[in-house]
């Protein structure tokens, strides 16, 4: 009971600084999201384990956090099941609720479910925490922030373009320096026709989103374990090894997939998004990537990636359009595309470049020191004129010590401090102290009131 | 799979609609709080089960919801341990982590585990979800959220007095007409030593936290069964029966309570916040209740409820002072006092009595009714313009049948629509609709902009 209390691994608690620090990122984005047409949704903590099984690979299944069912959990189960049955079989058998793993299932599972009462095509955005029981290290968390905006009924590349869009006006308006990196899962699925290994297009795509850690080698051995033939690999290689401008690769890929429709259709699509961008240009540079795959099998068209140029971090924010997503809930040919917005990692990036603007946030302006009673009662009829008036102002609780009050004034970075003893009360006013320069004013409660208005504007 | 989609039964989803109505409260609540000096923190959804468990009660700890133990939870344990061990010991066995059922615990813990960081007295506001395995019904859910504000560090009443301006101020600005009934569990405990029953305080606030719901006859039956001599419940009675005006039901108690010290120490406590509201009268009318008892067992001074005036509901508000709520995480003596808004039942209230303010989130003014590519390309242009002035428009992302886009604009509520064709473009303007009116104007994007500036301030 006496241990110093402590909290989970890879959770984190958020004092007042870092509230402030946080909300700037979240308001900054929201506001951007809000230009768009896009509208706020929340979804629960908890989903049904049933809609978020099977979702993200088995190793997703792994990561998420399972609730223990309330009560008698163990009441329907054979008493012998415990022993017998492995954990990740037994988990589901006494656990039917888990912690959402990301915002976009619980997206799906929203739009399916509230479909007679949405307008499509739906424009939404959507500001949570998610848990992962991924091993806690360096920047990456069990309980962390996603901010998604998706648009859902429609397929047209407009809605592609309006996302690069964001993404670039958000990490401009942070006065962050990054890459946009996009690629096409049509013109993958291009790639490994021409290959010659079709059904292979997920163990390519996982392999080829490691070439950036694990280099070329690496990434041919893990082609050639899971099945692929040398000859493919062959035929592969020019394609991870190409580089140049944005045109050079995409005649490249026009010429090498030219026998592939399900390529050429890619191809027309990051044409049309470059298209795009050559009338409407962005601050952001934005770079086709071929090596880009992004891990989730569900996106089957454009995919993005957002990373730092100033700090080394993972990607800061991602995404994609999926085709089918709502399928999985038993909505069929429904598409739509969406990023997600890192706010852990973004928050870590502006930490470290010191990119985060002075505190912003409404904190106390002004401290009435409290001599007793009888001044008390006389202030809090100020603070009242104080505080209607939206400067955010405190009397000390208690008669302490002078001294002791002075040190929380500084402690907690209160700018003004007001002093109000037996002759001022006589002359109704009080003797404002400016903490930075030591100036000290007598005013009037109306005075002070304008004084700090103009203080705050 | 292919089953309609749904979530745990007690949680909800928040559409856009619902969530500005939301907000709507939490920025109510949120404002006040910060002219009064809060600074908001966070915690964790997830806690050590240990920092929650025996913090509830018996029922409490029912209540919490587990999070099963990652990876192989039963590898550590013996192999009959599941058979012979019954689900309520099991459950802590293989689950080290809870979600939070309420704020108060974890901030006491954020106060021990961060007490060389913070500056007392501390003065914070929380907002966040709670989540307690209660069984679901009208008004009770499994997951909502509280609003919290606590001072600790400082046992002056004038924190007391604080808590009572910020809930008569947030009421207030909700426009919601509430009764704010105060009593003391000095008072409480001081009743209880007068009747010769010193031991059974607990008892007998939880017997007398009841007697709104089942009255006196139950009360008694209640008490008797917990061992209370009839003797003791007939001095009780006088107490529970006991009504007139605040200045009477003190006077009365001066008497009752003149042989019980902490009895007469809670007289003075409620005599001099009445006296503060005597000098700073608030709109809300203030109430003296001997039953209202509070629940939990932490608290020991001041306490609070706030029940609707207009609504029948249970309490939109409560809280009280608690003297060593952080002596459950080894530091001891450290005085707080604070009070939690219930969110999900202010949401109740305000919905039944239709007092939700005309939405002001910033929703879609104009959509641009999409005409094919090179009007697309058109408009991109003055949406940029549009938005960079913080016009929320929207381009429909497919050409399809104008009557389907003008469907989606009236049903997403968007008071503008742009035409754009093959004169226009010529032209270099637009024609603008406003679609209450079914007025047209011609515009240039300039005039477009400041049409709908002006629209929105």
């Amino acid at each position: 009971m006496a241990d110093k209390p402590s909290i989970p691994k890879g959770t984190r608690d958020f004092n007042p600084l870092e509230m402030a620090r946080r909300n700037y990122i979240f308001d900054s984005i929201r506001k951007i999201f809000k230009t768009y047409g896009y509208l706020p949704i929340e979804t629960p903590a908890m989903e049904n384990l049933s809609s978020l099984m099977g979702k993200y690979g088995e190793e997703g299944d792994k990561l998420l956090f399972k609730i223990l069912n309330s009560g008698d959990f163990k009441a329907k189960l054979d008493p012998t099941a415990f022993q017998d049955t492995p954990a990740g079989k037994l988990g589901p058998l006494i656990s039917e609720k888990g912690l959402r793993y990301d915002l976009t299932v619980p997206f799906a599972r929203y739009v399916v479910q509230h479909r007679n009462d949405i307008v499509f095509p739906f424009k939404r955005y959507q500001i949570q925490p998610v848990w992962r029981a991924d091993r806690p290290q360096r920047g990456r968390y069990r309980e962390f922030y996603q901010c998604d905006v998706d648009v859902i009924g429609s397929n047209s590349l407009l809605n592609e373009f309006e996302l690069i869009q964001i993404m670039d006006e958000v990490f401009t308006a942070l006065g962050l320096k990054v890459v946009i990196k996009l690629n096409n899962r049509k013109v993958l699925a291009g790639i490994v026709e021409v290959i010659g290994e079709p059904d292979c297009l997920i163990d390519i795509t996982v392999a080829i989103d490691k070439l950036d850690k694990i280099g070329m080698d690496k990434v041919v051995a893990e082609l050639e374990q899971k099945g692929l033939s040398k000859n493919s690999v062959d035929k592969l290689k020019p394609v991870l090894e190409m580089e140049g401008t944005t045109k050079e690769k995409l005649d490249f890929l026009r010429e090498y997939l030219d026998q592939s429709p399900i390529g050429m259709d890619g191809i027309l699509e990051v044409d049309k998004l470059f298209a795009f961008l050559n009338e409407h240009p962005v601050e952001t540079s934005i770079e086709l990537d071929l090596t880009l795959a992004r891990g989730l099998n569900y996106y089957t068209g454009s995919i993005f990636e957002v990373k730092s140029l100033e700090v080394q971090i993972g990607s800061v924010c991602g995404g994609g359009r999926y085709d089918d997503l709502t399928g999985i809930f038993g909505m069929e040919d429904v598409s739509g595309v969406g990023v997600s917005f890192g706010a852990d990692r973004i928050y870590d990036v502006l930490l470290q470049l010191e990119k985060f603007p002075q505190e912003q946030e409404m904190d106390t302006q002004l401290l009435f020191v409290n001599f007793g009673e009888k001044e008390a009662n006389y202030i809090l009829s100020i603070l009242r004129s104080l505080r209607s008036n939206g400067i955010a102002s405190e009397l000390y609780p208690d008669a302490a010590k002078i001294k002791k009050q002075m040190t929380y004034a500084n402690n907690r970075k209160i700018p003004f401090v007001a002093l109000v003893g037996e002759q001022e009360m006589q002359d109704g006013v009080l003797t404002l102290k400016e903490m930075e320069t030591g100036n000290q004013e007598r005013l009037t409660p109306e005075e002070l009131v304008e004084r700090l208005s103009n203080n705050i504007s």
